[in-house]
């Protein structure tokens, strides 16, 4: 029998069609047309040929910025979706509302060779990604014209990626993303009934029942949610209530490096080649610390044909019940 | 300067990236295999092949049903996301809720023929598509376990079509989609503030404007929404106030089969092949007429890599303004 569940934060319901299930690798992949040879601008040595660096992790003693000896380079985007300079000029227009699209909008290359993959980077090295994500944030922070950073990955084609080098995105906004407000209005009315987090007590009821815990340490769980968009959908909660990304300190994003990794790779093993788009949900730059909201990353792999009506209904259909694709990835072989 | 742009409804934002503005003609199109010669178990003769038909259009005097000389028929999907028998059996585990997957899963075929496109069918063969989703609304309101019917047609592989012969298919729901109910607390709350119908605003002001009007008759209007997702997404709107679709009288569903034939081949002048979704927006089953919220189609072209972060996060780039694509639309070769 399909089940009708419901994410209890966005109130969105899911169709799980358990009898439309596949097994993992009957999921169609469509593999990124590896570029051999070709002249790839986020390769370490063409460091002229990005717009110059906004932040760098460089481990040697050479400092020097826009030049090669570095580890993670965050760089603005050279065909931006929007533009930094300006000012917003919100205006009305009739019964719509607009504004300049300022912001801006980065891309964070995440190694400087062009075929490592971010699933197999070595934990230490994915902190450093997952450093200058908290880096940029806290820098675009101090522009009072932006309310939001939105960090994301799209890895393959399916995904969205149109380069093959491993990086990932940011774009910092004046408005807050809209799932990201209705996510944080769900999250309030629970609050408002219970005065309990719903996302601690979504940790606190997975470890119970622990039928969808994908992964755990001692800072972060891995969960496939109870209303999952697509199959393998997982998100990466902080056991400890926080809010905001940026308050991590750098032992905290350590411990989120090796969870994400093994995620990450296990996922791999599943589904080689696995396109996936991660999001990270954090709180806006204006809201200082939330009780109701409780920071989290979002991974969501491309592997049905979610392009149909879903994203313009907001209903999905998922063949993968969450407690099977869990054990799928407790038994993945590393 | 790229441009935010709010969906005065949803309060959706969009960043209309006009410097990243593409020709219609650069949109990249994957094309569905042709399966020629392929057995297609849509195609009149076959009728065999699908599960009994609930209703059909048969223009001759034979009207026996499941066998040929019918024009449009329905048939419940044969590899259904929900199941039609049993309860719902709501309950609840912890913070969640469920209940079982009972719905109705139909598929409408739109032609006897293999190879006749919905868009190019002539107007008073789309009219009968369009009056078999009336009368099987009508039909699954009478089941008292529906809340909604979501009717919906997927065209092209990227737009999630897995089948070639033409058709759409309609999902009835015991619960309402997020989308319908966000755009309906939206209308509710325009209303409450100014007593008047959002969408009746907006079709006054897109007339004034002009310059997002793709094109109308006596009854109906289809105009290129201020905040679209995608390039030329298109929404046809009633000019009358009228919440439901299953309230429209033959003449109505004659008037709008026209104008949506016009606008599907018009789209296609400009992109031959387009992948498109067409999604109607309606009210619920129980709700009665309702003075804050106004039916339509959102016709939503699959053209750009919105595979990506942009369903994950409710936040959407379009290179293409609203007022170009109508402008393309207006001068497309018919």
């Amino acid at each position: 029998m399909p089940e009708l569940r419901r994410d209890p934060v966005l109130g969105r319901w899911i169709i799980i069609a358990s009898e439309r299930r596949q097994r993992p690798t009957d999921f169609r992949i469509e593999r990124m047309p590896v570029k051999d040879g070709g002249f790839c601008p986020l390769c370490a040595g063409h460091e002229q040929t990005t717009p110059p660096e906004v932040w760098a992790c460089r481990l040697g003693a050479d400092q020097t910025p826009n030049g090669p000896g570095w580890q993670v380079r965050v760089v603005p985007n050279k065909y931006p979706a929007l533009r930094i300079e300006g000012g917003l000029d919100k205006a009305g227009e009739g019964i719509y509302d607009r504004m300049n699209g300022i912001g801006a909008h980065e891309v964070i290359l995440e190694s400087p060779n062009h075929n490592e993959q971010f699933a197999y980077l070595p934990p230490d090295k994915i902190y450093y990604v997952l450093l200058a994500y908290r880096e940029r944030i806290l820098d675009l922070k101090q522009d009072p014209r932006f309310r939001y950073v939105m960090v994301f990955k799209n890895h393959g084609l399916a995904a969205g990626a149109s380069l093959e080098h491993s990086h990932s995105q940011l774009i910092a906004l004046p408005v807050i993303p809209q799932m990201i407000s209705s996510e944080m209005d769900g999250a309030a009315s629970y609050y408002h009934f219970r005065e309990r987090c719903i996302y601690c007590d979504m940790i606190t009821q997975e470890i119970s029942q622990n039928v969808r815990v994908v992964g755990q340490n001692s800072d972060f769980i891995v969960i496939s949610p109870y209303a999952p968009r697509t199959p393998f959908e997982m998100w990466v909660l902080p056991k400890a209530h926080d809010s905001g990304y940026s308050h991590q300190n750098n032992a905290s994003l350590s411990s989120l490096a090796a969870i994400l990794s093994e995620t990450l790779r296990r996922l791999n093993a599943i589904i080689p080649s696995v396109p996936y788009n991660f999001v990270l949900h954090t709180n806006p730059l204006r809201s200082g610390n939330l009780d109701h909201y409780h920071w989290h990353l979002e991974i969501v792999p491309k592997l049905t044909s979610i392009a149909g009506f879903e994203w313009g209904s907001g209903f999905y259909i998922n063949p993968m019940p969450p407690e099977e694709a869990t054990r799928y990835m407790q038994e993945a072989k590393l």
